[in-house]
């Protein structure tokens, strides 16, 4: 085979330097997860397909990838059904097993399934990769990781609320500004009771979830197309143009919602989300946010959407309050709360912002010199004792030119080059070179602990 | 639905505690190979087929796992090819990709593709699932992890030295007490050199690794049904008997293998191995063990095996150098040594040992409990104090009765739990029980950091 192999479109490779810049990112959020009580789970990467068809409507179905079942796939399809050709329904008798389309659907199957040894509320993260046969397009992939947290088995606020702190914590380490929306579905709920179109939620949502990017005239022009009458858009524009304080934003709106049970429920969350929140000093700046819907029917309470301020990007985390997760899966009752955080364009913001050269990833801090055999004992010693202190070292495995060692050092990127040739090894010493200042000192051997506490001293990692 | 949903056969979930402890092995792990200037690569789930197919044996091609096509994957497949029901051929049109069976081939693949980005030697790890169609049993999985580490490029055997270092530490970090077993290729070629049966390298490497299973009257026997000389068999005995120290066994082996020269080749690679393992005071046992053949074709110079000296389960980490990783993607002349670690097989030693348990799991530290609104911002106040202090808390999202708050505590092994209701608010005080001893103590709200550094001094972790 001579041609160079390639891998499946909308697949990525994640090469060396991606991939500590990846485990930053997961690393930062696992951190924060767990100091809230979170615990990790994993489910398999192939699920029944019973599992997952009709779970994302008819177009997710078909963006399934399908594992043909193995051996004889065939032995189920008889002739006349073979030569129907009708992929839709031969699909169903070969293939058996999909991979994951996402983390809910996996989640909530493991939960009806392990329902017994559940210790609820049970507080989980999931960070897996998922799989979708979307034409791949920029940004878009066939293979990305999502990173879920949930906390399901309690209505209480304080979940909305530690989540939201969760969100505070990770973009505030990850040094990303962002602004963090909230709305509530109720609200929503009570704004087309509101304006007499409460069987029109879904066309209603959909429309203003797109006021940020198409604004308000197209949103009109949207709500109209669908049917909506121009008396229901009318009495619609004060709530989308809705300004002042949150508290003011509430106190109006509860006077428009005033006989809607449900909108005047949405708008008491909000009051005691947004009364943890303003005893929380977060970092991050928080926004009330009537328009935002997340364009999904899945919301029953509290949604929440996170932008960052610098880069222009769409939303880099989002989720909310949803009901009855796991129904679908014959067990009911099961409300939750969770957010999702984009893995894929959380490491884009960090790029854009040149914020990854901050961050001291976690790669080799030491070179050792390799002259060859004669040098070599004197080396291992060295580089043992670096090992011991905590200090990532390598040993040029070939004794090559000084020049080329170097020269790896450099696309390595590793701060510190030993040198311990035979006048190092008669004067019992060492000498570093500084890579990135290109200054060399001579030091005896005994002082090269203080040396690394003093100018490799491992930054404790975050917990 | 209402039959317990399921996943399929041979795949796994991995509830919480599971992952703690998983997530206990890779870290360990990642930090050794860390410490030694190893990083991490990560490669599609998805390969083409064409990456895979051939590289396993027949055996292998029918154990990989096919997706398959999006949209009408019969597009391509005739009226004709349809009815002639050849699933084999069938599959190889309605199928183009296929999920990673192990970590070496997408590797080599990996290497030939970014060939001109990589800096060789290339020290890489990856731990990422690999899928089999395999028949599911006790130990045996569809779905399972590789953790592989490999440094190519290079032909020094300073690396097969540094793997051997690495395996003791991490075995040495995990607690679990291993005999680390040695060979080199070189010599089983020239011992089949040596018996006049040079062809027959593969039957005899066979056989002889099967030497501490089946006894050496059976592997005789094989040995003989596979068409060797009475002659060759005898003058095998020797070499399967040879005992003593290693210098020993190298010494009377350096003079059976006189002759042959890659025998001596491999003597000479094992000598200088041992030389600078016996200068580095490892804490594991090591072995020549020149009965080791790990049943592959595939190593050209050391072999490596490990295993448990208190568990009986077979090798938990092994590997070796081969030549020519990246020949059958049409790059030749790359040599490479690598180890690969048994992630399912470790983690059933530790928990065959009970060590799981002296493990400090990373669960939360700290549950406070909620008494209700009146008392949640005093509670809110103390959780952001421990959490800034790098304590794992949990409040309880609902003001349920303490006696069902400290069974979920009880449940998740939370080793404290603050009370802070009325009284507690008053006085300025927390009280805290130990979930373990059951023993309260009650504190001014002030000495809460103290208690903290006493009781729950976050263990640093290691790096």
């Amino acid at each position: 085979m001579s041609s160079k192999p390639s891998i499946p479109k909308g697949t990525r490779d994640f090469s060396t330097s991606d991939m500590l810049k990846r485990e930053y990112i997961f690393e930062t959020i696992k951190q924060v997860f767990r100091l809230y009580g979170y615990q990790p789970i994993e489910t398999p990467a192939m699920e029944n397909l019973t599992t997952l068809l009709g779970k994302y409507g008819e177009e997710g179905d078909k963006l399934l990838f399908r594992i043909l079942n193995s051996g004889d796939y065939l032995s189920g399809v008889n002739d006349e059904e073979l030569s129907t050709r009708d992929t839709v329904k031969l699909s169903s008798k070969i293939c058996e097993k999909g991979l994951r389309y996402d983390l809910t659907v996996p989640f909530a199957r493991y939960v009806v399934q392990h329902r017994e040894e559940i210790v609820f509320p049970f507080k989980r993260y999931q960070i897996q990769p998922v799989w979708r046969a979307d034409r791949p397009q920029k940004g878009r992939y066939r293979e990305f990781f999502q990173c879920d947290v949930d906390v399901i088995g309690s209505d209480s606020l304080l979940n909305e609320y530690e989540l939201i702190k969760i969100v505070d914590d990770i973009f505030n380490s990850l040094k990303i500004a962002v602004v963090i929306k909230i709305n509530n579905r109720k609200v929503l709920s009570g704004i087309a009771d509101y304006i007499g179109e409460k069987d029109r939620i879904t066309d209603i949502t959909v429309a203003i979830d797109k006021l940020d990017k198409i604004g308000i005239e197209a949103v009109n022009a949207e709500l109209s197309g669908k049917g909506l009458s121009s008396e229901a858009i009318a009495n619609l524009q004060p709530v989308l143009k809705l300004s002042g304080t949150t508290d003011d934003k509430l106190e109006k709106l509860s006077k428009v919602l005033a006989q809607s049970e449900t909108g005047m429920k949405g708008i008491s969350e909000l009051r005691t989300l947004f009364a943890y929140i303003q005893n929380a000093h977060l970092k991050c700046e928080i926004e009330l946010d009537l328009t935002l819907a997340r364009g999904l029917n899945y919301y029953t309470g509290a949604i929440i959407e996170v932008k960052s301020k610098d880069v222009s990007i769409g939303s880099i985390c989002g989720g909310g309050r949803y009901d009855n997760l796991t129904g679908v899966f014959g067990m009911d009752g099961v409300s939750g709360v969770g957010i999702s955080f984009g893995a894929d364009r959380i490491y884009d913001v960090l790029n854009q912002l040149d914020l990854f050269k901050e961050i001291r990833v976690s790669s080799t801090e030491v070179l050792v010199v390799n002259f060859g055999d004669q040098e070599t004992g004197y080396a291992l010693g060295i580089i043992d004792k670096l090992r011991t202190l905590g200090v990532r070292t390598e040993f040029f495995p070939d004794a090559v030119k000084l020049k080329k060692q170097m020269s790896y050092a450099d696309s390595k990127k590793i701060p510190f080059i030993i040198i311990a040739g035979v006048d190092e090894i008669t004067g019992n010493s060492i000498n570093v070179k500084n890579m990135s200042t290109g200054a060399q000192v001579s030091l005896p051997l005994d002082q090269l602990e203080s040396f690394v506490m003093n100018n490799l001293r491992p930054v404790p990692q975050p917990r």
